[in-house]
């Protein structure tokens, strides 16, 4: 199985991109775990978009009905399951570009059997861990906890089963980031990412931070586009704050860096 | 309608409100969403206050019992509804200075139903943004999400009419902020609060710190003064605060600044 | 009653604690209060250990099957004792050390008596402040809120009877820390650990981080020299913290300190 490569987006298309995104300032509901709202709150905002966390489930369907975009975050807690099945219905309702982060794919059979339900949604992207990407596939279990016991090329194979099987693009985070969405000569296309700094491992929150912002951008670009400037920006962020003492002022100085970011 | 227009507090009360504040060290009760506890916790000991968090529908009532003030948060999630059944039940045995942060009222039918049921609990101010403060007084929808659609100014009349109809204090925060509450010769007073800085809405939950900042100064102060003192303490701390580099920096900043307020 | 004096662990132990943490990066299950998530994950991230938050109750007994030590929490939220009633069942099936952190034990008649319950748990340590511990050996009630109204001294006596009548360790942290474990000449061990810093009460959960670095070191430690480890590294770090400008700057060093500690 070969896939198409492209050239990830340039200086100048990022550029675009972000000011597309800070002139749109899209509303994005998550619905997200107990652990990291705040920190995809704060990323969310300093990069740009509005964030609004609401998993009543009375309330995400007229929510949703307002928002430009939906971030689904399966850290599972006990009453999010609910706030899944009214998503559901909400998004057949009121469609609308959705990315699904599957925390801890992999790391128990209840967690994998209940993420991969969720794959039935009409999911614009996926956006995880190497293990977590492979968990989704079937690729056998190995997520220690929310952690990837993986690197991103042992998760391409996966990847590329789930665009083909789903349609959806498919984001895997790590040392180097990989895209694969549907489209190309092959049926493919793909984008690997370079840069990024190891302080992100040490950060809460910042796998869940990443997909929020993966939702923002499609509220401005298509799924593909979208996740690849995401991974960008991102990137580029922790670069710039990786000259730091530890994680507290890294995650610190990434959210100023992410605020600041031009290109 | 006019309204009796009273000066700000000046310094001199202000250091006398600090002061008082940091003496008592009023336990606030906070029953809050999920997304912004930590911000709202931190900022409330940073000011010198004590803050306890407890949502169990069995506990509100003994925790009331102990506590000086009650903050109470509307940003609806799904467990938060029979906490609020229990704050009423509460509040009528054990009577507390009390203040309601309508989080997104006006940006969902739901949200602004369940809100509005909260208005008529003895309330002692309610806080919120412009387009919630409007939604609350009935001024129509357009609430973004939780963020406000509209200025201060925009909201004067529907704080006026919530304290005319409800008695309670009603503060708008924003660029300008507006505190109204009962008494003055034409039945009113209010007081307009400059200064600030937009990078507080850059930040989760800036807000609901400062909603939980009025329902401590409330075990101090009549509601009217604490409204008009957290308000002044926020928008001296954030502007001490605005020299940085980002919204990580400024969050940061903004803690020292508010725990080092003098006047 | 007196009891043996045992010193604390020298820089050497210390560092090789560390370092073993380091080397075995175990996954520390978190069941927490939805107020402190964040932090106490942070925490642990930055010290070298791996959190997990799940508190689906069909979850648990899986997640603890896969994580090296568990960090229970009882800061009482609405969802939480159906997860600790599937912690007891998760406990009995598969053993693991076990660190409980009493939050607010003696605020309310209510959290008193839930969290005596969870005294019969098999538990490796508790870790809390002094008027946590002395509620928990019934020494009356007290308690304010979440904060401590007693100096660790006035916890001696309580936290040697619980250790008497429960064979776990205990753990008062305030000023200065008291370490008391079952073993030694007289039937105990103590250990009075001096330093850290007021800054650490100026930020919330920083004793539910400190709780869960305790459960950290459970997984390469036997308990009393874990619980010592933590507190050590926890007053060093914070000691080194202590040059700034506030609360706000203090966990971020705090969290900078933790990750470059090596002794």
């Amino acid at each position: 199985m070969t896939s198409s490569q492209i050239p990830s987006p340039d200086h100048g298309s990022l550029a675009e991109s972000l000011a597309a995104l800070r002139s749109r300032k899209p509303l994005v509901l998550c619905i997200t775990n107990r652990v990291t709202t705040q920190r995809v709150a704060d990323t969310l905002l300093a990069a740009g978009a509005s964030p609004v966390m609401a998993d009543h489930p009375a309330e995400i369907g007229e929510m949703l009905g307002i928002a430009d975009a939906l971030y689904l975050n399966a850290g599972l807690h006990a009453s999010q399951q609910a706030a899944f099945e009214a998503v559901r219905a909400a998004l057949q309702a009121t469609p609308r570009p959705s990315v699904l982060d599957p925390v801890g794919a992999g790391a128990t059979p209840f967690r994998s059997a209940a993420i991969r339900e969720l794959l039935s949604l009409p999911l614009s992207a996926v956006r995880g861990n190497a293990s977590e990407i492979r968990a989704l596939a079937g690729a056998g279990e190995g997520t220690r906890g929310v952690d990837s016991a993986h690197g991103s090329d042992q998760a391409a194979e996966a990847a590329r089963q789930l665009v083909r099987e789903r349609g959806f693009v498919v984001a895997v985070s790590g040392e180097r980031d990989l895209i694969v969405g549907p489209g190309g000569a092959q049926g493919f296309q793909e984008s690997w990412i370079e840069g990024g700094h190891p302080w992100l491992t040490q950060i809460t929150g910042s796998g869940c931070a990443l997909g929020a912002l993966v939702a923002a951008f499609c509220a401005v670009l298509p799924p593909f586009g979208a996740a690849c400037a995401a991974h960008q920006v991102f990137s580029r962020a922790s670069e710039g704050a990786a000259q730091c003492a530890g994680p507290g002022s890294f995650s610190v100085q990434f959210l100023d860096r992410l605020s600041s970011a031009r290109a």
